[in-house]
């Protein structure tokens, strides 16, 4: 049932990243959640120059209702390490495609994440399948998402 | 509530490796699921050697009652997209050491998803992270399983 | 003798890639296969996004005549691996340059193939060497292709 | 028909390796050969070291009634090219690891070949998966060889 | 003036690091500190299971009394970027090397800080050059410690 | 106390850049110089083209004044190091970003420095920070320039 | 003495790549080259579709009058090792940049030469530094251009 | 003529490695260059933590009838590059592999020189080859050597 609007619903997914300079990446996130039917929020704060803003908002997402997080960042991408110290909820990373190595330094940034405290991570610029894979997590135990990704993949199938 | 016996119940996660090799890392694994009180089940199938029954069994999975699914592999890592490709589940990917490139194959061959099937990565040889992160989905709406991550992580900040 | 019209021949090389933004790279290669007089057919399909497809037509490749199959498929590179698992023709895989990793990414995970199911990987974008090795395979047997090799490195030479 | 006694044919498959420390690793090769019935001659020649070895090796290969060759060297693993450069057959690179950078030199120096003269490569010590492509080179048109990838297939999935 | 007793002064370096398991290779920075007569302290607390400790650690370590930190970790290592979140102070990097990549991981998710928070980054396992280099920003504007420095330099000439 | 005139004061930090072509990274270097109130000086001279013009800049730097040493220099950049061998100051390196290996090369031949000879490296073209952080050096043991970061990070943070 | 006019003298350095697209790079050779007074031959010729012409070259190459020879190519660069291995002079490499790995696979290809074979390699696309380099080597004993280098260095410190 | 006495002949080759570590991977270079009959010099010296030592050593090389310099370093190897500031001699670099990046930091800090001053690198711990390249450069215009060269080949080629 992609597409239905989701402007009144509370938050799910909670979408976070490091600088304005990845919303253009992010928007197919967004744009896929959008598809999915499923409500979200979005903050822009570095974990380094907004520390207490990452946490604050962090250590809250569970409370106020959200289910999964995707934290996107690039070079020393510490933004989803930083998130999932902070909440019991999954975190996701993007790992945002940069000008001289490519991505590699955001994706083993956020990859390489010690025991104990794990990020999952999509591909360099990952942003659709983040949504997807925000979207799967829901639907691990509510129905009406594990149908919008059954519609999804019956979609690109044909 | 860590330390639960899990014998009894309906398995939660499937764990699914590529080859017998990756037993020793993957132990890891479900020694904290078991440490977690998550039921699993776990499969040896390579996705090239035994095509048929890793089809099978991802295209069953949700309806066995699975919610999440833990592939792990090495080298041409293709395990997880593979399962992605047959199950609207999440999947995780846990990238095994490799004795040459030291495991950055397997960690490329497993993130770098196209659109739409992603599989989400944890750390190479994470295995103990992809246990957690599968709880976490689990804790996402089940109380129980937020609750266990909860306690992991005062246990760790201890 | 290259350009022989190939138009109303048997195909003998089946070319299979994942994504149709593949087709512009994977025209040297079929170029080179009407240059060399070889028959082919072409598909596009996704490991991930359509496996059934994949599989059906990977089955039935050797049944339908085909003798050398060319996988094309970039970032995880599943195709080749996936249409290996299914034939027990010969696989050649063309790893497609990608704008963050060059290409890395799609060789590890094309080349890196584990033991019993191999996949033979030409270069990064390497279309046209997939031609002529998939003619140097069917020459290795057939005459009519043997001389086309040699003619063809007659004239590289010249 | 794996093990059948190969020692009265005239070799199809012929081996070159630049150094006699490939040899252990190329034992997996003539092992699997051997388990596919596969008449095989094998030769260790240096590209450098010995290039009119190497040479008159390759320029006669074809006509010595060989089908396809195998070449495994590390480093800066030329012998692979060089051999093509003097064939129409079909020629297998196997990339042996390094102790220093894993292979990846040697790997790199044999798949990015240049337009016109195909080396298809194997993983990094990928031995016997050079002999197992090399079997289905030769099934490609010869049925005996095809049915013994189809045997071995089976063999595996079970 | 080398070998001097620190035990008595107010700690000027304060070191941190993620893991006890890092210890051994830190043991290089201790020593050397001591060898250059500069008091330290130093905590382990890992900036993902114990944020809060990591956060109230830095954030006090300027009234403390402290002027330079030196963070090591490994893997994802978002310990000096964390650190250097909460404190005014210059924040030295030590990327500890890892048994996968080799501590590139490490080294990357150390040095490629954004803009406006920089962690300055000695080489992989490069704690006995953190030392060094702490003292040498202690010498920018104290005699005591440009002149252990210049001993130093002196000492290795020889 | 950002934008201050430093036109009249002592330089207290030294910038030294490889070639011409460097000037523009090193622009976001010195503006925030500028703009975080602290005079330097700047030279343009090749370790390799102009050794012994580096060795008397470095060998002097103390004795000027300065306090702490930027070096900047691309590909195998061995400014920082030769600048470091002749001088007790604290030398930064920033790795300027190639135009064929992304500045990975730049990187290492920075931050790999042998035990005894620090080089504390910024980012791949991380200009801005190195003036962050040689302020924070200074910072370190003067209030004047400690002040300048606490309002740096009070102003990145809003 | 740069600029001499070199036309009338027997060649001392021999040019070889492996393609005309390598041309543009290469003529900061010939550049250099001759503006240090150096006789030179160049020629195109490629290690795999040429080999007759490129052994042919270089086992004549010392008898020819050549003291140094310069091989430049791209990807799997073989070229420097193909004419290493047919003549007794020194062999410089020039690996040539490449679209997808930006000339790592060049520069490994080149420089990772086996025991026995040396080639000595320059910087990826250092075209220029190869002529100055087989300069050295003639000035090594040749008075004249052991001056032109003097010269050389002088003029760079200017 | 390998295998002459050299004892009470100039040297012509001079050797300087940057650590006493390094010894052991030389040893190959200096039996290599004993078994071709050229006589050498070998020192021990930092480029950063000996510069005067290695700029006098450099300097003099020349005057003291060096006609060719090997330099051996590893990490940031700016050993070759620090000499060949200093002489108008060809200078050839081997990169020592490192515990860490396997020696790929050693062998970009050498080989990716700037513009106008090279060093010609061999392969990582390419100790043997460098003897051989330095005797080929000797060779260049010396027949004594150009023999030795032409011996070893044929050697080799047995």
């Amino acid at each position: 049932m992609r597409g239905d609007s989701v402007a009144e619903e509370t938050p799910l997914v909670g979408i976070i990243m490091g600088s304005e300079s990845d919303l253009p990446v992010m928007e197919a996130c967004t744009a896929e959640l959008e598809a999915l039917g499923v409500p979200y929020e979005l903050v822009v704060a570095s974990a380094h120059r907004n520390p207490d803003k990452v946490r604050d908002w962090s250590s809250t997402a569970a409370d106020r209702g959200l289910c999964v997080i995707i934290a996107a960042a690039g070079k020393a991408a510490h933004l989803g390490g930083v998130v999932a110290a902070h909440t019991p909820l999954p975190v996701l990373g993007v790992p945002i495609k940069t000008s001289d190595l490519g991505g590699l330094d955001s994706l083993l940034s956020m990859v390489q994440m010690p025991s104990g405290v794990p990020v999952a991570c999509l591909a360099i610029n990952g942003a659709k399948n983040a949504a997807i894979f925000a979207t799967q997590i829901l639907g691990a135990t509510m129905p009406r998402y594990r149908a919008a990704i059954v519609d999804l993949k019956a979609d690109m199938a044909r």
